[in-house]
């Protein structure tokens, strides 16, 4: 038997990855994947034995890079608020240029209580970062959340809500805005002369 | 051919209903349904084919349920602000009580690309009354929100987080203090003095 290398599962993955961009997940099999990647059916399925492996291999590998992005992005702003309107900015980002992403999570997420969910390490990552630099900016009087935990919750979920089902092509700003409405308050009436 | 009748249907969901909240939908069979709602399994599949037909009726009776009560809780308040207090904390005590229900929300979701999600009434329902209660409230001089569709995504999103993965049990007014901080800011540096 063949050995499996890194290199046939990328290529298989991205071929996966537009198929999956371009048609909706019932409208695609695992020989157009096969097709797609120029490998044949044998070679594809000795990497994954259906189609439901293959979309989890990819939102794990998706899972690891937006974990990889939002790391990164924080790491490069100095500031509390600069760090969660970079973080949101990267993951809408991420998910705007590949729009397929949203609904692959949403298909796997009843698989979340069985503690089988592919997207649970950026979505514990993510979470973690924000609650970082939510208690960090409010120990250096940046910002002021005695919850950070529940806040976090809101602004997650909050965002979440516009990438899979916000307006799009999204304003230039529109998530800074969400953010910085997000800490200021979305009642504008309420904001000391900002 | 027997008819059916809407006290049958209704028993056979509550029944469900126990069932789903008790154990997990894997673990719960079309048997036992018929065993719960002492009803002969001729009789279950005569009302529904299979656990998935179930548990979309289930879905879309609960839709049905929240939004006239989301309704109802409106129209008892007077000011924008307690409006929209009234509604979140109506529809997180709605799944507090029955915590099995957010999971088959999440079940049925996939389905919504395909236009075909029980749930997507509430989530209309919803997201039009908070969109009303933030344009008038606007206009009334009560609240300052210039961009309400966006401003109502993020709150639900908010407190759909909560909802399906937020701390229980919910400190006392816990989903009060979740609307006020959205439409107040996270970030308490930046309030006037309330």
């Amino acid at each position: 038997m063949r050995t499996k290398t890194p290199q046939y599962a990328e290529r298989i993955l991205e071929a996966a990855s537009r198929l999956f961009a371009s048609r909706s997940f019932h409208e695609v099999r695992m020989e157009d994947v096969a097709g797609e990647a120029t490998v044949s059916k044998g070679t594809l399925y000795r990497y994954f034995h259906d189609k439901d492996e293959l979309y989890v291999a990819l939102l794990k590998r998706a899972s690891g890079q937006i974990t990889h992005l939002m790391t990164e992005r924080v790491a490069s702003q100095t500031t509390a608020r600069e760090q969660l309107v970079a973080l949101m900015e990267a993951v809408v980002a991420y998910f705007d240029e590949q729009p397929h992403l949203f609904q692959l999570i949403v298909r796997a997420e009843p698989q979340r209580e069985l503690g089988k969910f592919p997207w649970q390490e950026a979505r514990d990552v993510g979470h973690r970062l924000v609650f970082e630099i939510m208690t960090e900016g409010t120990r250096k009087g940046e910002l002021d959340i005695p919850e950070p935990h529940d806040a976090a919750m809101m602004l997650f979920g909050g965002i979440r809500a516009h990438i899979g089902y916000g307006r799009k092509p999204r304003p230039q700003g529109f998530v800074r805005g969400l953010v910085l409405d997000f800490l200021d308050g979305y009642d504008r009436r309420n904001r000391r002369g900002i």
